[in-house]
Formats: structure tokens, C-alpha cells, sequence
């Protein structure tokens, strides 16, 4: 097999962890594959280089930061080759560029446009580990780019479409995917096997696994994406397209998000256009709206509800008073936001009206709902919110 | 005009530094000047590299050793482009590869073979400050290279030869050169202006400011280097061709190298090709012969005396024993090589006679002599060299 293996920064964190990724890379190809690794910087070095930008400006030039973020992946991914090397494997240290990552010219959030995966492929020709220097890339210019968070993971999946990969692992300190959070469930049990659109839904809604644009980026490239630990040997997660998975459970598993902030406006005039245009200045605003409800009132005005990230319910706020939009505001941050994500949904019914039951029997008030083909969200007060989490996981049965 | 400066690890070693780096490329450029900025490491951060290099293998590739180390220069311009940019000043950080510095494929050792200036040309051309990591280039392949030791210093030189500019001024923590080594003799004065072939004498004659590698090269491309302190505000010293220099010194310094050691072979057949073979063998080993003597015997043989750096001194006594090369051979660690070095000795005659007489009022033993157009070095007792050194200091008056 071809795989392509990608360690976060706790997991290259010290020299001994260098030496344990080393030996795991080792153990790989050992077995018969071909590997390519992407690294990140080592933990905490990102952050001490950014400090240092940040004594000389508030706003440093962000092409300058690139070079000076970049280095990092640089260093990690020549001490790895050395580690590798020294255990008598023919391995080989890539940067961005050598590893044909081109990018758009948008500095510190680069987007990659496309791999030359020519040099690549000719290095695991000649049988040698690749060691390639992750988040980082090269613009038509050929400046220095970075891609911002999860950068590394990008790369990874990015190099494992292009070489048509047979799986990319990404490392980190986590298991894999649970049905919900094991700090407020632990009978949370971890996921085998989970489409792109249920982890896009897990993603998105508040579980840290993987960043959402990695997940889009494999969905898009049909790379099969699994998540597991550098620091035991447990089986991941496998993230893949449905057409692979046999077995489709009715329920995978149960999100979270507290960071969730609602607004409601009463008494928005009821005529065409209108939510049209407060969504439409929100979004102007670059706000990210969420879910959204609207009932028509009795008086010619009609009652609109929608949820913000709640950091961004302060611009949010000032944005609609300026506006004049409704008679009467109101905004509410103890909300939270629960999920009930499967792809099983699809074809099957019944599995909304339980969560409805499940949350009328727990005595918990459901302020809106949201519903896609996969899954069902609701917005409850916060302060119920993982008892809800709890009743769900075990009324779907994600504990058995 | 136009300046190229370079900073060392030192001048760089701090924030702070880094800061005050900023403020004197600031006033350069205030003054008028067009600015090209060549930056070391951060002292300490090549070492500490270099460890970790070292923590995963003895050998580690040398390939892999350059895209590690090429980090740190990459960190010190980044961090400097955006600390003048604060400052209000349009400028840019550019890589070795950016800056057009294409080197040969020694890895860790690698020489300049070009430079292409357009795009630092253009960036000048557009009133930016440019800023460069110095020490390292790119090979033909596209790979990482590093210059080796004082690299930095030779990139400065090198784009300075290449934009042809005015000066190329080399910043440390030391003010210039002297007439000998302050430590020995108080009295030792600033030199303000030195001829290539004199710098080049003391510079490989024990001379720290600079490495015999950059002073060629500023030959070379007849590039006015100076040596100055980046820690105040002292002129350094001007090292230019000789036909620059209006008021030539008879004797421009006393250079005392103490890193030698003499060996003599007593009894070596006098036929031709003898010495030849000797030396030839020692030149096979790297072994840097550096002053001989010889002398015929009355019968039949003849007298080699020779020095070596002293860390050489092992594997020359072994090569010498395995050559049976002599009936009897001694070796003196315990020796020094003092020069009187100055371009005016090429027009005048009674230099030489002057040391003599000098070494012999101290009732110092000369126990090998060489002589060149420009400076005349001596062997004598190592324990007596400082002695020796401050006699002919005052004797060529240059503490006047």
C-alpha cells in the first residue's frame, strides 16, 4: 500500500517523540509500504515565532510571516529524515515547494491549488521515505505560503490525492472519532467507520478532530482519511465515502456546541425582501449564521430567530440596531446546540421524532430546529445541554 | 550609494538586537542610501540545531543538515523585514534561493558559483529595504545549500559584488582590525584602511574579524568591505585594493599565530624528488604544510623543517613514521609563527633586517623564517611569542 502519515505538533513535540514517530514510520514500511510523512512544527514552536513577530508589530507584513512560520515544519521534517536515516532507511526531507504544493497567493491562509506530485513519485520510485515539510506551500510567485490552521493536515490529504493514496493517516493525541465527547459521556465509544458527511457534521458542530476543510478536501479527492493516536497503537477512525461503508448505522453519534449565541427579533414587518436583507448585511459583515426560524405573527409582522458563533454575537448585535430590523430584540448566549448525526437518517424515519421524545422526556424545551438529510440539530439552554447529550447517546443506543 | 550590511549572530541575538538592527539599517536608509541587509542565525540557534541534528546521528546527512540549519537565517530576516516595516520602511525578506544565490551541490560546504541580482535589482529599483538570510543558497537541483562557516559573511560579499555596490559593511562585536591583538598589546591601534593581500595575511594568520574565504572574495569582485561594530559608532576599518589606499604604511600590524607546531627530519637522503614526496604524501592527508626549511648536510643528507597547524600535528608525525622519511625526526608543539605584515615592504628594503634586529635584542631564537612580497613570519619559542610581539610592535612604531 501507499500510505501517507501525518504527525501534529504534540506528537513531534520532543527529540524522544521524533524518535517514537521514527520508529512507528519505520515499523510501516517495514511492513511492505510505501510511506510519506507530513509533519508540523514541533508544539509550542509555531507560537514562540509568532510571539517574536509580535514584538516588532501588531500587524506583521503576513508574506514575512509565512517565512518566518514556515521554518518550523523545515526543521522537524530534516530531524525526522535524520532519525529515519540513521535507523538505515533511504528517507529524504521535503519542503513545501520540493514537494510540489502550489498555492494561492493569499499569505498565512494560503489555499493549495494544485500538487506536482512528480518529484514525489519519482522518490518513492527509488524506494526512499519522503519526509515532507507540512502547512506550507508555493505560490506562482514563488513565495513562501502558509495554509493556515490544520494546515499540515491539508498537505497530507492534498499529497494523498495526488499520489492516489491508499489511506492517509493523520496522528494525534486522540483515539479517533467518538459517538459524542468522553469528558461529558463515558460510555462514548470510538467510531471504526464514519462517511465524509457525518464527520463534515462533527466537524463543524464542535468535535477537534479534524479540521472541516481536511475532511472536504478528502471527501473531494476521495482519500480515505483515518484519525488515530501516536501514542498507542489502537485502530482509528476510518473516514470514507458511503459507498464504502457496509454497515450504515441509523445513529453514528451525538455533537455538541456551546459556542452558540441566539437572536431574536420581534416584530420584523412581513413583507418580501426583508430577512433577504438582514441576512444578506450579515453576511456582508462576514457573520456566520446558523440556523434559522421564522414564524409568521398575526399583526402583519413576523418573528425571526437565527444563531451566531457566540464571539460574534456583539457585531451581530450592533449590526441589527443599526438596522432598525425588528420592534423588539432579544439575545440569548446560554444556548448550545445539539446534534444527532447519521447517515442512516436517510432512508430511514422515526429517528427525528425520537430525538423530539427523547428531549420532551428529559423535560428540556427545544427553542429551534434544524434538519438536514443527516442529521437533526436543536438549540436548548446550555445549562441542560449534556443531559441532553447523555439521553440522546443512549436513546439512540451509542452506548452498546 | 549603495550599502550592503551584514549582521552576525551576535548582533542579532536578542529581540532587542534585532531591534537595534532595525534602527541602524533605518538610518542607512534616512541617509539616502539604497539598503540591502544580509542577517545571520540568532547566536546560539544554529548550535542548538545542530544539536538536535546530532541527538538522532553522528553522521547526519549533509543534505538534510542544510534544510535544517538554512532555518535560522530564514527566522532572523523575516523577523528584521517586520521590524523595519513598523518602522514605516517599505521593505522585503528574501531567501538565499530568492535572492539568486546559486552555489554548487557541497552540502554544508557549499561555494558560490553565481549570483542573479535582477530581483533584488528590481526590489532595490523599487525603493525597498531588502533583507536577506545569509549562509545559504541554492544548488542546480533546487536543493538547500549552506556556505559553512562565516556564510553569511560571504553572501554579503558576493551580492555586493554582484549589484556592484559602494560598500559592503561587515557588523560584529568587534570595532575593526588592529595593529596586533589588543589583549596582547594595549597600545594597539585601529587600523583604518588595509589592502586585500595585508587583510588576508592576518586573517590567516590567527586574525579573527574575517574569514580568509570572504576577503578573496571581496577581492575578487573588488568589493570595499569594512568591519565595524554593530554595538557603537565607531568608523571599522576599510579593506580595499591597494591602489585605493593613498598613504601606504611600511608596516601596517603584527599577527601572532600560536596555533602551530614545528616538525624537523633530520637525515633525509639529499636525492632529488625527496622532499617532493614528502610533502606531496602530507598534501594527499589535507594536512596544510605552512613554512619549510631546508638545509644541506655535508653528508649526503639534508635537514626538513616544517610547520602544521597544531591539531594536525598527530596525524603528520604518524604519516612522517610510516614514511620512514628521515633518520631522525622531533616535533615542537611549542612554537608560534609571528609576521610583520605591510603592503609599503614591496618598495622598501631594510623591513626584514629591522625584525631580525628586534628578535635579537629580545634575545629571541628564530628558528624558521619565510618571507613574502608583504609580510615576513617567523618560528620561534611560543612562550617568548607575545614578548616578540610587542617588540616589533614598538619597533615599526605602531602605537604611534
Amino acid at each position: 500500500m501507499l500510505i501517507v502519515q501525518k504527525y501534529g505538533g504534540t506528537s513531534v513535540g520532543t527529540l524522544e517523540r521524533i524518535e517514537n514517530v521514527a520508529k512507528r514510520v519505520a515499523k510501516t514500511k517495514r511492513e511492505g509500504h510505501q510511506v510519506v510523512v507530513v509533519v508540523s512544527a514541533m508544539s509550542g514552536e509555531t507560537n514562540k515565532l509568532l510571539k517574536y513577530a509580535h514584538h516588532f508589530s501588531k500587524t506583521p507584513s503576513k508574506r514575512e510571516l509565512d517565512m518566518l512560520l514556515s521554518s518550523g515544519e523545515r526543521v522537524t521534517s530534516a530531524l525526522l529524515s535524520i532519525a529515519l536515516s540513521e535507523m538505515g532507511f533511504d528517507s529524504i526531507a521535503l519542503t513545501g515547494r520540493q514537494a510540489g504544493i502550489y498555492t494561492d497567493d493569499s499569505h498565512t491562509t494560503a489555499r493549495i491549488d494544485n500538487i506536482n506530485s512528480k518529484c514525489i513519485q519519482n522518490l518513492l520510485d527509488e524506494g526512499k521515505i519522503i519526509v515532507v515539510a507540512g502547512f506550507q506551500g508555493i505560490t506562482k510567485n514563488g513565495e513562501v505560503s502558509t495554509l493556515g490552521r490544520g494546515g499540515s493536515d491539508l498537505s497530507a490529504v492534498a499529497i494523498a490525492g495526488a499520489l492516489k493514496a491508499d489511506l492517509c493517516e493523520i496522528y494525534t493525541d486522540v483515539d479517533g472519532v467518538y459517538t459524542t465527547d468522553p469528558r461529558i459521556e463515558k460510555k462514548a465509544k470510538k467510531i471504526d467507520v464514519i462517511s465524509y458527511d457525518e464527520m463534515l457534521e462533527f466537524a463543524s458542530l464542535g468535535a477537534k478532530v479534524l479540521q472541516s476543510r481536511s475532511v472536504e478536501l478528502a471527501k473531494k479527492l476521495d482519500v480515505n482519511l483515518v484519525t488515530r493516536s501516536s501514542f498507542n497503537n489502537n485502530e482509528g477512525t476510518l473516514i470514507t465515502k458511503e459507498e464504502n461503508i457496509m454497515e450504515k448505522p441509523l445513529v453514528s453519534g451525538i455533537a455538541l456546541d456551546k459556542n452558540q449565541a441566539r437572536i431574536s427579533l420581534r416584530g420584523v414587518k412581513d413583507k418580501p425582501g426583508i430577512a433577504a436583507s438582514i441576512f444578506s448585511k450579515l453576511a456582508e459583515e462576514n457573520i456566520n449564521v446558523d440556523m434559522i426560524i421564522q414564524n409568521v405573527g398575526h399583526d402583519g409582522t413576523t418573528n425571526l430567530g437565527f444563531t451566531v458563533p457566540q464571539n460574534e454575537l456583539e457585531r451581530a448585535k450592533e449590526i441589527m440596531e443599526k438596522m432598525h430590523a425588528a420592534d423588539h430584540l432579544e439575545y440569548d448566549k446560554n444556548v448550545a446546540k445539539v446534534s444527532v448525526i447519521g447517515v442512516g437518517m436517510k432512508s430511514h424515519s422515526g429517528v427525528a421524532s425520537k430525538a423530539f421524545e427523547t428531549m420532551a422526556k428529559e423535560n428540556i424545551n427545544i427553542e429551534i430546529i434544524s434538519t438536514s438529510e443527516i442529521k437533526i440539530s436543536m438549540i436548548i439552554d446550555e445549562s441542560l445541554s449534556e443531559q441532553a447529550v447523555k439521553a440522546l447517546h443512549s436513546a439512540y443506543e451509542l452506548d452498546k
